[in-house]
């Protein structure tokens, strides 16, 4: 990586105050036309040159969801406030604080926050990683053959 | 990486129970006679051939620390239960629940639960990382020359 496109250091210690960091950019996600995300917003915890894995926050408003997508990089999950559901491949299940959820390479994937609270994960990826597949109509068609993805994609696991 | 070698994959949501986990080992250290680390527990939530990064969560129990040491790799550490101190370099820091703390490469560290419950933390590192570092007693003279770092290290910060 060229030295000269390296990021500031950042502080040692940087204080939480709720779900918020000193020194950490809030990133909201526009709301999407093809209703692929929603009231979702970014926090970039630890991204460094000296680092293989970036660690990020996501907070979901209650009634958002993430992008639905998949790619070939893994996706290390742990739920860091309130609960929701989440589609890995063709499983949905329901998650809550502290649990933890694999994406294996090339699984669709959504995380829902279904309950009355906002859902926050916290998501561990690989900081050289390839750029996320959006599904086509007929990947859609697909997935909502089973009643139970289909239910989900609809917001009512 | 040799396939052979490889772990068997994880199921991809495995639930938390308070601070362990669904098929996650705890792995307690033992007592170290150089009193180095004391009261420390160790679960690797994330660890994949496919992932760059690791996940642990670690635990010390009240009055117990981590192994004070250094190395080529970075620590990215988020607090996930209980507050205590740490010392990175020459600063000793009080730290609270999801504060973050980032250790730059070859900086003595240490983490310390110093409040009446324990303190667990998120660490990401390198899959692929060194050896660290123990300090040898002209390290911990030259440390304790600071006063803050001393009364730190005596576990009074």
């Amino acid at each position: 990586m060229d030295d000269a496109t390296n990021p500031p250091p950042r502080p040692a210690h940087r204080a939480a105050h709720g779900h918020r960091w000193d020194e950490v950019e809030l990133r909201p996600y526009k709301e999407d036309e093809r209703a692929l995300f929603k009231t979702i917003s970014r926090q970039i915890l630890f991204s460094d040159p000296k680092l293989d894995g970036e660690l990020r926050y996501f907070e979901v408003e209650p009634g958002g969801f993430s992008t639905l997508e998949r790619h070939d990089h893994m996706h290390a999950v742990m739920v860091l406030r309130g609960h929701g559901h989440c589609l890995v491949g063709d499983e949905v299940r329901e998650i809550k604080l502290h649990d933890l959820v694999t994406v294996p390479p090339w699984t669709w994937h959504q995380f829902r926050a279904t309950g009355a609270e906002a859902l926050g994960f916290l998501c561990m990826v690989n900081a050289q990683r390839d750029k996320p597949q959006l599904p086509s109509e007929d990947d859609l068609c697909r997935l909502r053959q089973d009643a139970k993805v289909a239910k989900f994609l609809e917001g009512k696991p």
